[in-house]
């Protein structure tokens, strides 16, 4: 049995990692940290999970992370995994952080848009970046993951195998997000309150969302291609599901066919993401407490663009799910193993 | 493997039924009936179980229903099950009825609040009422399981423990009940139009819902004392979820802890009934996705009454959930066998 | 033009009163008061208030509030009434207070319930509790109104007529009433975060809410009859909207027609009662936006009790409505000015 | 005192009329239309309306229509004002149609997007289309309005100013719009069961929306440069509001401060339109239940667009209100009356 550990246990990232460990044939779940509620059991922060027998919260500590645990997830607030994972994958331990710590490359791009301090610059050259299935094989060698953000797997899934392909114009990149405000974590504030964000929509940090440059970087090491997009999020009332809307010129005249077919191949060996037949306009519903990513593709030839649907649940493929996906593939578990299939639906 | 027939594939019930059997490891979805789809693949219907291999929709047939399956579930309206059940069992079928055909003891009691014509009397008696909790050892020997219907799911494992220890008063017992909207099943009509329902709440049915005499009937049964309750169904905007607030006469001073300790007792066996600390208010959404029914104690000193409040996934234990636990009771598996134990939160 | 000043102005009580005065056709909002942001425009606390015009926010002073304003609104936390509104009215002033602070006639139960320290005693004599309805005449010659509570509105309301009529038991009602979100106030904390009140219901301070007193003085006020109630809150997911469910045990045999006369009656000359036929499940979502109070009586003869069905908007009729209700009688206005008749639907 | 007659009366728009016109001081509902409930009360359909003392529905008939009312109101399915009109306006009755049949000046274009045959082309000749800030003297002066479609307004309101500055590139407009369900309408479906869109968003008829060349030929019309725009509506878990987020690249450098100006001047006149300061995010919930159009510009200059934010209530300002303003541009009252300004918030 593989021991885990979950730092950040008393935040929806660290609720869904239990849900579905909990659940894993291979995995014990070892331990919680928690900076704040050290010794609490943890029902006292998430009745759900009452009367299950998890252990109560410890206080976080490099050494005791490496050593209880043959892997460590962080789902944390910017800057803790920052301080925290070298020390860990140091003594010997492996990491999987659901934070943005890592994902940047440059630690002066992390310093513009998350207005913090970057993790130091040789650990972030180690770590590696977990969209799973356009990186596999680096993964599966990682001690240090660096979990993609939960829009940048939406938007990357999705664009990937057209930015590759080169039928896109590169600047032309178009990606209006709408999230579910679970995404917004457990923290409480005005923007979070259910009066203010019921029966409304809106959007939010037009133009300057730390998303943006994760979901840059990727498509243009994968592409090749210096790529810049243009990426809107809104808040949506309900709890979970990311619904991405992507917009791309064509830079020739490519047919639906042609593009259902580069999807169905990009994505032939891979278990959690469903391309849809041509016309399906998926729901967030669809894939609500799954890992999968159903992505739909539509040809406008009357404007010459193609509109990509790609649609996940925030806290499951777009974190926990994608993470845990990742330690199967760190540890040589089949790929879904503790990840259930079939959505919750209604 | 245990071969499975599901009658009524299309509805939110059978839509339940596949999720949790699907990750059932000792089940085999053998075959999907349906009434008015007969040969459509499921995610015609269904898009989120888009790609999973699941059978295609048969025409309903009892031969093929008794021979081609181990066991089967209806989860069809009512009067459907009051017909084929019997031929399938006759059979030699098993038979797990999430409809409400064969709960009511008498034929004139069903007529009077269905406005239907009942089952067969012989084939009611055959049927053993599967509030799994409370008839283990029946459920374990039966071939035909009349599976409760989510109200009084709720409201008879917050009631028993109480009814039968003669501290309410028989005849106080009121039922405010509050229940999602997937309860409603999947029909269209104006009454499940988002416009509608979104932002409202209202009852409906008050004094005339046809779970009042299941609940009538079974705690008199168990309790042994003629029982007569008030009940009231709420409509909440939501998708899942069932709260039961039940308020009881106490017919002398009985403390917090000693009605505490009651059920303590009457659950400490049970795995999917977790009685909450005094002073609790469980929400339906610590129950989400999951076969738990919480239960809450409140003792009002003041007005010499009881309060109980509990809460299920109407369509996991008031629906799919408890009819698979009924299924590993007459299979002699475990109990817990593909019930996952942690809800979706949040 | 009656001038307003507005206490409180920063929550939704506040918001509320300056939607509906700023179209009151005898009023001018003169003066908005907030003890945090002093000197701010309202439209930086309220975007949708933008460029309307309205006064800048001032601190809060008496000798202001009692010289610039022929009426003041206190829409505030606990506590801050019972301090200021004495002097406003020794100088000269009229006030509508909306919260609790005067309407319960004992301080020591005051304290009980709210856990603070009472108005003075001779000042909660000098206030009129402002259930339009049944104390019109006081109110019009009042300078101090202790507006009702959200729940009671909707408890009196249905209560009040068969309280008096001695047709139920006066030990054996019971309210259940289910609200929306706003009637939490704009503050934040984890109670009212959106993930967590999403898709879910529950109860809470059952027992113990500090409504009930205020329903039970009104009671036994009005009928003369010393009454205990039974009061448990919901949580439900939605903004606005009340439904209170009340249960009485009728101590004789009356026919829906008897009470259904009884409340066409009582209400007979009240615009803002609408008594709904036999029959019928009103919702929330029916009177929202509005000042009305629908009620719908149902007399169950198998159980022997009545059940009330009481719906309003907690913000208008529960709150900011009634208040101006309350003004427009005090300054022998038409009743309904300023008050839409039309619900917002859907 | 003015005549109004709406036909359609049972469906979201006409309720939404109702409202509206109810309070306005130089209105009388003379007459409700139906064609499904001839000679029913009006609160069969629609309970809320109880006792407020409307007429009951009548039968439609040109005749009727031009005679007993001074001005008629469509809020129908496409189709019905096609043909029913040009009667009322030839027997010198004045039509404000809220349907499509009249606002697309090619019959071909109308066939192609509605799929239905056009109204006759004579007749759409002589329709004004009644966005009122932008047509306001043809609008005085017109017998048959056709009223804005919801995403239309929401859509032209905000980059009519950029398409007439030429700042912008006419063929790289993409309006990516969200929308809530009353938009949908009040006809039953399992598209608007509440448990299929409730925790859901999902896009629909991408590349194919009927209102997308009611768009194109506004902006031409008015910019003189031929457009085409990429238009995607979404379907968001809410019952009003429709938030249009448009994209734009920019021709030249021009700053946030000159698109403000732009903005700001264009819209200085006009009483419903309010541009938000530099920096905000409109929620559609700042303008519920309101004739606002609020709208918010963001340069980004990493891109080189500009991302502008446009909200209303889809059900006012996107229908029922519009259509009162135009009414009082023709009967040349002022431009508010019947149109309380204050939106309803929370």
């Amino acid at each position: 049995m593989i021991r885990v550990g979950i730092v950040g246990a008393t935040g929806y990232g660290g609720a869904e990692l239990i849900r579905l460990l909990a659940g894993h044939p291979q995995v014990r779940i070892a331990n919680l940290y928690s900076s704040s509620s050290q010794g609490e059991p943890l029902d006292q922060v998430f009745p759900h999970v009452y009367d299950l027998g998890l252990p109560a919260l410890s206080a976080i500590d490099a050494e005791h992370l490496s050593k209880e645990n043959d892997v460590v997830f962080f789902a944390t607030p910017a800057g803790v995994s920052a301080k925290l994972s070298p020390q860990v994958v140091e003594l010997g331990g492996k990491v999987i952080d659901l934070s943005g710590d890592f994902r940047l490359e440059s630690p002066a791009v992390y310093q513009e848009w998350y207005k913090k301090e970057a993790a130091p610059e040789t650990w972030i050259k180690r770590a590696v970046y977990g969209l799973t299935e356009w990186n596999k094989e680096q993964v599966a060698g990682a001690s240090l993951i660096a979990n993609p953000g939960c829009y940048p797997t939406a938007a990357l899934l999705a664009l990937l195998p057209l930015a590759k392909s080169g039928w896109v114009a590169a600047d032309s990149w178009i990606v209006d997000a709408k999230s579910g405000v679970s995404g917004a974590g457990r923290g409480v504030s005005l923007g979070v309150h259910y009066s203010e964000i019921n029966e409304s929509i809106h959007a939010y940090k037009v133009g300057s969302h730390q998303h943006t440059p994760e979901i840059e970087q990727e498509i243009t090491r994968q592409s090749g291609a210096e790529t810049t997009i243009q990426f809107t999020p809104h808040l949506v009332p309900m709890t979970r599901g990311i619904l991405a809307t992507a917009y791309g010129k064509l830079t020739n005249e490519v047919s639906q066919a042609q593009i259902q077919e580069l999807y169905a191949s990009a994505y032939a060996d891979q278990l959690f993401v469903r391309i849809r037949p041509a016309g399906s306009h998926p729901r967030t519903k669809e894939v609500y407490g799954s890992n999968y990513c159903d992505i739909a593709v539509h040809v406008d030839e009357r404007t010459g663009r193609v509109i990509l649907l790609s649609v996940i649940d925030n806290v499951v493929k777009g974190a926990a799910g994608q993470a845990i996906h990742n330690m199967n593939v760190m540890f040589e578990l089949p790929e879904t193993m503790g990840l259930p299939l079939v959505p919750l639906f209604p």
